[in-house]
């Protein structure tokens, strides 16, 4: 049932993803204790210059 | 009101992204007694490297 | 694989999120040519005091 | 600790995006007392053809 | 056609919320050029034992 | 500046979601070269009258 939704800058590679919904998956299973068929994990990058912190685009940073 | 939100791998085509957008707005005006007007659907198209379920990246399936 | 998202005031009853919820999964079976077990449907209800258009809050219209 | 999350269609610019930016963070301080630093502001761009009011795309407006 | 979502821990008031509501609506209609009846503004109240920043929930700090 | 959003049924306990944060966060930090401080996870506690599969609401199941 878990549905987790990771918001990261672009950059991170497939094998980091990969490696992400491996452990996010196993986290959701052993600790929430739900089963892996049911967890699913969506990523969605986000460029720097469509985020911001403290009032500036990260991409100014 | 309602805000409608859809999540899907990319690949769906205009056509039925138009036809979805209709359906679901009828759905909300006759059962959640909304308007057409107010309501909204926004989709989101995810690729399937950003997708993964029991752990596993949907673009490796 | 889809995951549809409706955000509505409260005041929707259990039937009648129940019958979206049919119509909703039926749309994206026929439609986006998905399962009705790969498609999941979140209802969120927001309060009037949470929403706002044209810059009031809902709760005071 | 705020997040305020921005869809917008495509179009927006850089520079409005560091204005908004600015005015957002700006308000989340001054009215709901954060600091700046805890303000994170998310853009999402929308492309016409994906996002509907009133049943209709509004790339077919 | 802008959807804002500002998620803050409880604790905010309605004041509070029409304040910001004005606010960001008036930032969305000078600077992104949309009209005030197209803006919707919706909040989210986090708990803080829902939040967690540096892996400790906030309810802890 | 990953946000990780988490979406289960209510039901989870503080002590979960305790142990998710901080393990969800050490993956952000060891896999994708963040820093905890900058890794907010956020829990969502979804009523299993707001949640369908298969067409159904999970309060039915």
């Amino acid at each position: 049932m878990p549905i987790v939704r990771v918001e990261m800058w672009t950059g991170r590679t497939e094998a980091q993803k990969k490696e992400l919904a491996r452990v996010i998956t196993d986290a959701m299973v052993n600790i929430a204790h739900t089963t892996p068929e049911a967890t699913i994990v969506v990523f969605e990058d986000i460029e720097k210059d469509n985020w911001a912190q403290a009032g500036k685009l990260s991409s100014d940073d």
